[in-house]
């Protein structure tokens, strides 16, 4: 058994409204900084999972990414995960 | 002038309540997922930013997290950024 640090991140999938990432975006001129553009605004979920080895971790951590983590109609998912040694 | 792709993740600061990630954390168990702990709940925000380098980009990125992103009493936050060719 060994522990697995993940870092799972949710982003809207393309076409979907993102309110958040429009209103930073709204926001930015006023405060001087014209040259960012293409604002999205998405959740970093950070956990640690035990498992035998870095295919069984990611399996469920898949899994629970379409089950808990992330509503795949509107959103897609990208998982990180590094064996802590 | 270069592009630039910019990742942004923010953080709870150590010992800052995180209801969300306490949230997911409790609903697991009932999922079947027993072996999953320390979840943390973040923001992952991805923008495009024009800037003369690498060094300036970080600059302004490191500006508007300060000012706009991130709540620096609650929050930490990490920078990421890439050229975009």
């Amino acid at each position: 058994m060994a522990s697995y640090e993940v870092m799972v991140e949710i982003r809207h999938l393309p076409g979907i409204n993102d309110p958040e990432g429009a209103t930073v975006e709204r926001a930015l001129p006023a405060l001087g900084f014209s040259t960012i553009s293409k604002v999205s605004m998405g959740k970093a979920i950070r956990f640690s999972i035990d498992a035998d080895d870095v295919d069984s971790a990611t399996l469920s951590v898949n899994d629970v990414c379409k089950r808990l983590l992330a509503n795949p109609v509107l959103e897609s998912f990208e998982i990180k995960i590094r064996e802590i040694k």
